[in-house]
Order: structure tokens, then C-alpha cells, then sequence
């Protein structure tokens, strides 16, 4: 295992400053500091966890690495978890990844050094081998081996989902998702539940016909044109639910631009809170996440890490809202 | 005018202690820099800015104060802002000050102390005496002496929005909005030229009766009930503008709350983008602000500062988004 003597010597520093570039603190020219960080890249560098959160000074910053802030959800996360850390000392940086990978990296590194005290993140890339033991992570919906997940109950989602399509006489069910099974899927993420809930709950309800129409990961926005045309080769569905408002919206618009009604032809269920960010002319059923506890379980959980202790998983309740599309 | 050596004598410590609050450099105890912290107020000492300038060490982070990140316009504007600043190798803090002339202020601290490199701040607050000569503090939609300003072009919107219900037919205009002349007024932004541009438009193309609904500065999403009231009272009005979609939503779900329809028996015309995150029913006719554009002219302002350079007022064009209200 090198040690920071190895460091220094390969990036021809000395172990100060070394440590300067580890602890953030005092100053380290910036191409001194790349060069240091290149380095400790290169060896696959860890410092001592217990030395260092001894010594090191606190930023006071969290970092949240989100797909895209504009989507309602996130947005509405982001409004209630910076209210909540502000509370607590700490300021919030946003990160929109788009899932650039380099990007997350970067605020890892960021962690790494110390300039944020923790980070939290929700991606759908395969950023595992950048964690380092003791590292101040928080996943949202994603689950990887050591760090804590928060997330919403997305298999009690699918269950009322299903029950709400069904008690409204559904017997042909469609679930649309970009986290669905099949080649596409790299990553097993909480949100996969959704569609795991709602077709186990069909099921029980011994309703057996349910279509999967699953496609790769996008945007979080929009989803890809053929999408609609498998929908369209399936007139015999007359519930759809989607793993998103915002899907739930462009798959409601398509659907009326066929001339086939919503609800009164095909019924169609959301999920987030049906606060669609897309003016769609609709108010969406959808089943809701609810972003103040989520808010309130992340700062709860980064004040565990600051005061060293252990972070758990958590799990928030969803609940049913009521619109004019199911 | 105190020097530095009246601070470390005040606060009792060394000068390099107050050194290293200042440029935010080295390790001191929470407890010290709180100290000298507040004696740097009390004396308000201002270290001298060349000199911080040359020496002082980079955080690489922009801070964007706004009342409420929901609201999807500065949803959409943190996202192509952050997207803007990390290609220059800068992140993004986000402040929800919801008005709370504190959490400004707190920010403004962090800048003195070069924990951030700049601040962008849209408030309605009375910050200005917090301001120092030569902080890197960019102001949107709000004039400060000595402060750059970035806004859309307003009083262009405010003709649009005039010419497109005036061309309708409508002859008996409404404005509504939180920053409208009367008591209430504390301050002058950019945002009122909204309602001068749609008030002389109105003029020019021969409609003298525009009424105009006042209401305190609020929470930018929600708006007094009174305001509804007063808009029953004026049943000869047929064209509306409001001062952002937000406010549109509200008005028209209270207009067919009475059974009055839109468009057929009052036009109405939003602010913003006519992406209103109310699920609403209606996509909203609106005048729409270019958060891209906003973004890119934000950046390119930080970049100024970072490199000493004059920062100068910048004004973004506006256009009219057609939808179903108007």
C-alpha cells in the first residue's frame, strides 16, 4: 500500500504539502495541487481515514449530483434539502450530471479533499471504484455495496398504482419506463420497483395481461419516439402507469394527439406528485414522492456522518394524489 | 479608517490570524474566526482589495441567491447556469433566501472571506449597506449603485404582451403583479418595466383603461387571496397580463373557478416561459424570459470578474410563446 511519503516522492513534493493538498488547507499552487492529485490517482492513494477526519477542516459544504434540476422533482428536493442544511451550518452545491460520469468524479474529488463534507448522489452510472472506504456518500434510489440509500417507497407506488387502475376497471395494463427489465438495464436501482410493485399487485389481483414497454435510460425529460409507436400497437391497454409525471405527460400527449381520450379511453397514472412541469392541459394522477421528508431524511443522515455515526437506509411513505387522467 | 492591526488588537489575536480569516487561508479555530469575524463588522474594516486580490486563494464557487428554486424559471436557470460555470471550472452553490435578508447576508460574509468568488443575488431586500467596494456581487432584475445588473428585457415584454391582447380585440386591460406602483413598493426593479412597457404600449395603440392590481412583494408562487377578489370586481376587463405564469395559473383557475372562461371571455398572458409547474389545465400565452441566454451572460459576467475586467449591465431579448390563454 503506498504511503504519503510514496506521494511526495513520485510528485516530487514534500509530504506537507501533500497533506495541505489532502486536508485542503493552506495554500498549494494549482498545478502543484494537479500534479499531487494526479498522483495519489495513480497509486491508488488512501490516506488514513481516522487521521485525517481528526485534522481536517470541515467545508461545511454538501454537494447533491442530480440528472437535471429541472425536472419538478429534483427541483423540489433541491429547494427543501438547501433549507434543511442551512439549518444545520451547511450550504448546498448542485450539480446537474446529465450522467457524465467525469462530472460525479470530479465532486468526488472534491470529497476526496475536503473542499465538501459530504456528497449525495443519484446516477445511474457505474461510479462504484471511485468511492473510497469512509467516504461521506449518500445514494438516492441506487444501490451500491456500502452506502447508505435514501428513497422513496417506490414498491408501494406500483401497488397503488395497480389497485387504482384496476378498481377503476382496468384489464389490460401497461407499464412505460426507462428503468425497465431487459438488455438495456446496467444498473439495479430502487426505482425499478415501481414496476416490480405494480405488477406483482396486478397479479395478485389476477389481472395478468401487463405490457412492459422499457427503453434505455434518458433524460429524465423526454423519452424516445418509437416509445409512442409501441404504445400505438397495443389498443387493446386501457391503463397505463409511468415511472414518471414527465413520461406520463408525453405519453398522455400522444395519446390524445391519436384522438384517444384520457381517461376516458385509456387511464394513465404518473409518479412524483403530479406538479408535471410540462403544461400538459391535464392535472395527472400520479403517486407522490414526498420531497420535504425526503429533504428532512438527507440532512438527518449527513449530520449522522458528520458526528460519526452509523448511516442507515431510509425509506419515505408515498401516497396517491388524485387528477383528471385515471 | 481601522487597519488591520486594530482587528487582531480588538480580537486579541495575531495579525496573520486575521490574515487568514480574511483570505480564508490556513487553519483557524471556528471560535476565532467567528471573533474575528464580528470585530471586522463592528470595526467595518475593509481589508484592502488589491492586495486580498493578489494574494488571495481562489474557491472556485459562485453562489446564486433567489427566493425559490421551485419556481421552474430559476429551475431552469440554476440548470443551464451550472452547466455554464463548470465549463469554466466553477461550481454552483444554491441559497434559497425565500426574503430572508439573513441568509444573504451570510452569503456576502462567505464572499468577503473569498469562501466563494462571486455572488449572484435576486432579491427584494435592503442589502445594499452590506455591499463592499470591488465584491464580485451580480445583481439580477435589481438596481444597486455600483452593482452590474442582468435581467430580460422587461419593458419588450411588456409592449408584446400589450400588442398581442390589444390585436385580440381586448379593450379593457388588467396588469397584475407583485411589484406594481403604489405603498407597498419598497424597492425598483427591472421587473416593474414589465408593467410600465404594457401600460404605454396600451397608451400608444389608443387603450387608456388598464387597471393595475397591486399586492406586496410575496413568496413568487402563491398570491393574496384579496387579489382574486379584486379582479371579481372589475367584470369589464378582458385582457390580462400578469407579472409571471406563476400568477397567470392562479388567476385563471380563479376566473373558471367563476365560471369565466379562458380565452373566450378574458384573455390572459403569463411571464416567464408559459412552462408553468402548476399543472394548471392550459398551456399559458406567455412572454418568455431566455434562461439560456440569461446563463450564458451570467457566466460570461463571473469570467469579468475573475479577470478583472469592467462588468457591465447586460439585457437579454424577450419573445411571446403562444398558448391557450390569450
Amino acid at each position: 500500500m503506498p504511503s504519503i511519503k510514496d506521494v511526495a516522492k513520485r510528485a516530487g513534493v514534500g509530504i506537507a504539502t501533500v497533506s495541505r493538498v489532502i486536508n485542503n488547507s493552506g495554500y498549494v499552487k494549482n498545478e502543484t495541487r494537479k500534479k499531487v492529485e494526479e498522483v495519489i490517482r495513480e497509486l491508488n492513494f488512501h490516506p488514513n481515514e481516522i487521521a485525517r477526519s481528526m485534522t481536517k477542516q470541515r467545508s461545511g459544504i454538501v454537494a447533491f449530483i442530480i440528472p437535471n434540476s429541472i425536472h419538478l422533482f429534483f427541483a423540489q428536493l433541491i429547494y427543501h434539502f438547501e433549507g434543511e442544511l442551512y439549518n444545520y451550518g451547511f450550504k448546498l452545491m448542485v450539480c446537474n450530471s446529465s450522467e457524465q460520469i467525469e462530472k460525479e468524479i470530479s465532486y468526488l474529488d472534491m470529497l476526496r479533499q475536503n473542499k465538501v463534507d459530504a456528497v449525495v448522489l443519484l446516477t445511474n452510472n457505474d461510479i462504484e471504484r471511485y468511492f473510497e472506504k469512509g467516504m461521506a456518500v449518500i445514494s438516492f434510489d441506487r444501490h451500491f455495496e456500502g452506502i447508505p440509500v435514501l428513497s422513496s417507497d417506490n414498491y408501494k407506488g406500483g401497488v397503488l398504482a395497480a389497485n387504482r387502475l384496476i378498481d377503476a376497471g382496468c384489464k389490460h395494463l401497461m407499464f412505460i419506463g426507462d428503468d425497465a427489465q431487459g438488455d438495456y438495464i446496467r444498473v439495479s436501482t430502487e426505482v425499478s420497483k415501481r414496476r416490480i410493485g405494480f405488477i406483482e399487485q396486478a397479479k395478485k389481483r389476477g389481472v395478468t395481461d401487463v405490457t412492459i414497454l422499457e427503453y434505455p435510460l434518458g433524460d429524465y425529460i423526454r423519452i424516445p419516439e418509437y416509445v409512442h409507436d409501441n404504445v400505438a400497437m397495443h389498443p387493446e391497454v386501457d391503463g397505463i402507469f409511468c415511472v414518471s409525471d414527465a413520461v406520463a405527460a408525453d405519453v398522455i400527449r400522444h395519446l390524445e394527439k391519436r384522438g384517444i381520450r384520457v381517461p376516458e379511453d385509456v387511464r394513465v397514472i404518473g409518479f412524483d406528485g403530479g406538479d408535471s412541469f410540462i403544461n400538459l392541459g391535464k392535472r395527472i394522477t400520479s403517486i407522490r414522492q414526498n420531497t420535504e421528508a425526503l429533504a428532512k431524511d438527507l440532512a438527518s443522515m449527513i449530520l449522522s456522518y458528520r458526528d460519526n455515526k452509523v448511516v442507515t437506509n431510509r425509506i419515505v411513505p408515498v401516497t396517491l394524489i388524485e387528477g383528471e387522467t385515471a
